[in-house]
């Protein structure tokens, strides 16, 4: 049907646009999988190599900034987080549609290195709902709502950046508009310059 | 959810590869409606102005032309055939999607002058099917069915001028998939900048 290479997915958002739930119901549909981060921090218990987090020393996380083998990468609390590019390309190899949970910063990173990353900002229907969510959730203080709504403001100024909005009103609407967007971005002409070859037999002369 | 506003969907591809019966499926679908052609050609007993064609006299079709009132025109055998500018637009403007069901020469054209238009390319899985069902029909002589193959194979040659790749290999399948493309279309970013103004109440200060 399509050239059998997945989609890169980045799906970026503000705290409270809920992108957890979109990501974790999204990630048990088939040929949908999560990105694993290569990360310098220190696995907690349970934590399992390969599968939460590729675990990496600086020098070898370094090595991979140098060596161009990350997609985006950032610093944070000072451990590194990153995604690793083998990883993400092997997965696509494979006709998967790879999941990557980032902010815009590392979403624009990603898609100045891997242009035909598909970009989907998920958004609350409105700030009024996106305060109601963060209040809810009841761990965090005034203060801290505030500064993430100051966030949220100057992220849906700047969605002109990605490809597609997905409004999240419903989790089960947003995952289905995803799967829209993943089949039509699998029908991009662009993506299926190879069908001429597959349509047309070249070696017969018609 | 969106702007409000349809999209343009223009269905091209070669003869055989069941653009008639897709396009007549996709107009049953609540919020599709067909574009209505204008034209010089007589009308045929049965034929309703304004329901089948909108019928022009060779002055005033020659007159929307000259006022650029025309997405795209063409001449066949003596009579105009084109798409009234007029019709698509309050269309759009009232949420629907407008099917157009033209050659890649008009769909250049619609483009040029609309380039928010989404262009499909309608195709059957392989030539050896086409030909199958060209000669299926079996109202066309092998000298017609030739001409119509190797047609076919200029305009695949031409895909990467569309904006997606539709295989229609099963008619209800390929109708699913249209429908994916356009709910993916109008979540696309930049038919949705005014979100920033419905999301954020600049009013209020934050």
């Amino acid at each position: 049907m399509t050239n059998g290479k997945g989609i890169l997915l980045i799906i970026s958002g503000p705290s409270g646009a809920g992108k957890g739930t979109v990501v974790s119901k999204l990630k048990e549909k088939s040929g949908y999988s999560l990105s694993i981060s290569a990360t310098t921090r220190k696995p907690r218990q349970n934590e399992i190599d390969g599968v939460h987090y590729f675990f990496k020393s600086k020098e070898e996380f370094e090595k991979m900034i140098e060596d161009k083998k990350l997609l985006e990468y950032a610093d944070f609390c000072g451990n590194y987080y990153g995604t690793p590019t083998d990883f993400v390309n092997k997965r696509i190899e494979n006709n998967k549609t790879v999941i990557l949970e980032i902010e815009i910063q590392g979403a624009l990173q990603v898609k100045s290195i891997y242009p035909e990353a598909v970009l989907i900002f998920l958004t609350p229907p409105s700030m009024d709902e996106l305060e109601k969510r963060l209040v809810g959730r009841a761990t965090e203080t005034p203060e801290k709502i505030e500064l993430r709504l100051k966030r949220a403001v100057e992220e849906i100024d700047n969605i002109d950046k990605y490809d597609y909005i997905v409004i999240n009103d419903s989790v089960e609407r947003a995952v289905v508009d995803i799967e829209h967007i993943v089949n039509a971005e699998k029908m991009k002409a662009k993506r299926n310059l190879n069908l001429k070859e597959i349509l047309i037999d070249y070696s017969k002369s018609i």
